[in-house]
């Protein structure tokens, strides 16, 4: 299961601030339910909770099972929202080096750089050690297909796909909106495969749609069990939800105790990714009108070595929340030695996983004392269906902490600023 | 060359505050000259430039060349300093996917995951295609040699090598203090080839001793190249230095002005590496006593579509560093396509990076028009070279900027606190 530990936080809070927190943010959970807040037409994920689509997820892994048997390199092209989610999961599961066996997955269309795909492309070509061509698959994500960085990618890598392989048309697939958009005029024009993000679940939200469920059925990761991690989460915190809203009003109590960032940390690196999926879920939500906490991606302990520094002892406008794996996947246990000049023998018989653990306890405790208010999300077990319910969970809080904040969770009109000023500059008709 | 554009800070800062910073940076110079200010046994990082040791230049890249001969795998054992200004330049001059035949470099001791050492064990016994198994070579990097993480791991893995090679001895490269420390107990009994960080160089500051240069030798990087690019920029900033005192000064009058955080950003994902360690150098240097600001790393445009709206529009409390690229290794143009369904002819025949580019300009004018200061530093061209110059010039203005805080750039009194509480947690003798 997922727990919430808010004891790091209850010296920096008075009780009237988190009393006066809890109440927005109940508030706030209702409006989400009776879909009256902001922006009441971006609620489709949880929609999608409360009427499972068996069939498409049936279809989804169907799918991601032919490919992970066919191809040898699998490349998701999608930027923000269609990609990160996926990146989670798969990064999460998949374990170190090539434990997951299964094809290579690939990123591109997330950002615009010819040597990335100048490389790409000739590591594409480069042949296997047998002398054959590798077998490349394309899932391209993107609900108006003309999202720049994603359609410059699919363009290249498109005409490289034709160009190699007599199949190219089955073997791209197209994840986005159901019509209209640039997308869907190249599917019909080569009968791509094509799977379709719901018009109200935005890209931050969408990792539980063909979005992010295709590339994790690739990955061979268990979907049916991620996405009913999620619904049961979703039905329990709807009779329950005193738990997760503690964790929102603590949250919104120490934002609005003068904290400007939250520290999103973790000493599995294997959470990195789902770190990363959160930092784009939460500031691309709360960051609106000057409000907001900038959520910043550590990784522990490396980054102690780094920022670590900056957290015990720079300014004192940060919080921080620690990801947790209760159990890890693998055990590996510290051996005597006859040659202890390293002085580590204290610890042998212990395992790495108790070290480990012993370096997150002693961290939050000098973290605290360094005037650092700390959250515990910890997961029992780093499995699909705990994971899908972390998903949700943070979908959850992100949305009624933002609704408190009385902004709406579910746009982004900031991010246009950027591409106005692009557009103009490289000359884009009609702007 | 590289360039500093403070342009993008100007309408943020009055000439006076600025004039002042100026003042205190140009005094701070003169104290890192003079080695007056604080710390001064720490200044080993400009003493290593004055006086080159071509001879330790020319052992360490033979060394290099032959592991990168030898060696299927190489891995990197060492956390914080000890790992990241080589992973910046062996990730900047690489190339993506295999562009750079030679070894595949792997890190370890950087954290205490288990899965992750489990894994890689895993993956370093697994057979090469043709069956035999993959020669693995080691470079363990710890001034004591009692860091915990780097320890631990290569506790186990030094295990793994001398039951796995015969000539185990010859394959572990250590790179550590003179004398003392646990490294040398360990070198000695088993007669490995030993490096030295001098005393007097820390770790965030040692890209350019054998702590970054082995490595970076083994990557197939030209290491004479990059090293005295960095003494070409000192000898250079010694007689000239206004314009990187311009740079610290800005930097220094945006924090007095109330910024929390520089967002270190870049466009060309080759640089996420030189950001990282740009992210170690300046917040364990300037995160003391409460002051500083926190270097969060954004790889745009990927980030754009994550926390970018967060910088557009959360609190307004940061500045931001563009780390810009003016000729990029490889380009690639966009080629005219009959079916026009992504709307993206209007830039056939124009480069990705051109596209790029602007991107950039339209970010940082977007940015800076929702209240962030910019600052731009680019490089004509990403090579062994430029990395040396701008290693040395963010060396010298982090100095500078944190003897203007009346603070001392080069210890990290607050990373000792999760260690103490660890070690406490741990049960470790004496603790």
């Amino acid at each position: 299961m997922i727990h919430f530990d808010l004891s790091g936080t209850k010296s920096f809070l008075e009780n009237q601030s988190l009393e006066s927190a809890y109440a927005d943010v109940s508030q706030a959970f209702k409006e989400v339910q009776n879909k009256s807040g902001h922006g009441p037409e971006w609620l489709g994920w949880r929609d999608i909770l409360t009427s499972p689509n068996d069939a498409l997820l049936s279809e989804l892994d169907t799918l991601g099972s032919e490919i992970r048997e066919k191809a040898d390199v699998f490349i998701i092209c999608g930027i923000g929202g269609s990609y990160l989610g996926a990146r989670a999961v798969i990064d999460a599961l998949s374990g170190f080096f090539d434990r997951n066996k299964g094809p290579e997955i690939i990123y591109a269309g997330h950002q615009i750089s010819g040597t990335y795909l100048h490389d790409l492309l000739n590591y594409l070509k480069t042949p296997k050690a047998d002398g054959s061509q590798k077998s490349v698959y394309i899932n391209v994500i993107s609900k108006s297909g003309t999202t720049t960085e994603t359609a410059l990618a699919f363009r290249v890598l498109r005409k490289w796909m034709h160009n190699t392989f007599e199949d190219a048309s089955r073997r791209i697939v197209c994840t986005t909106s159901a019509s209209g958009g640039a997308l869907n005029k190249s599917i019909d024009r080569n009968s791509y495969k094509k799977f379709v993000l719901p018009d109200d679940v935005g890209g931050r939200f969408s990792v539980l749609t063909p979005v992010g469920l295709l590339p994790i059925a690739v990955a061979g990761i268990d979907i049916r069990a991620l996405f009913y991690g999620a619904v049961s989460a979703c039905k329990e915190i709807e009779s329950k939800p005193e738990d997760l809203l503690n964790y929102a009003a603590t949250r919104l109590a120490l934002y609005k105790s003068g904290k400007a960032m939250d520290m999103i940390a973790s000493f599995e690196p294997e959470l990195a990714g789902i770190g990363g999926w959160m930092q784009q879920l939460y500031g691309e939500s709360e960051g609106k009108n000057g409000k907001g906490m900038f959520p910043v991606l550590l990784s522990f302990s490396t980054d102690l070595h780094s920022v670590g520094q900056m957290v015990q002892d720079g300014q004192r406008n940060m919080m921080e929340t620690f990801l947790v794996l209760n159990n890890p996947a693998y055990g590996l246990n510290i051996d005597e030695e006859d040659d202890d000049s390293d002085g580590l023998n204290y610890l042998s018989g212990r395992s790495f996983h108790h070290v480990n653990q012993k370096a997150y306890e002693g961290t939050k405790e000098a973290h605290i004392s360094g005037g650092v208010p700390c959250v515990t999300i910890s997961m029992d077990k780093l499995d699909e269906e705990h994971l899908g319910r972390f998903i949700y969970i943070c979908e959850l809080a992100i949305a009624v902490y933002v609704y408190a904040l009385d902004e709406n969770p579910f746009d982004q009109p900031g991010v246009e600023d950027y591409k106005k000023a692009m557009f103009r500059l490289l000359g884009k008709p009609g702007n």
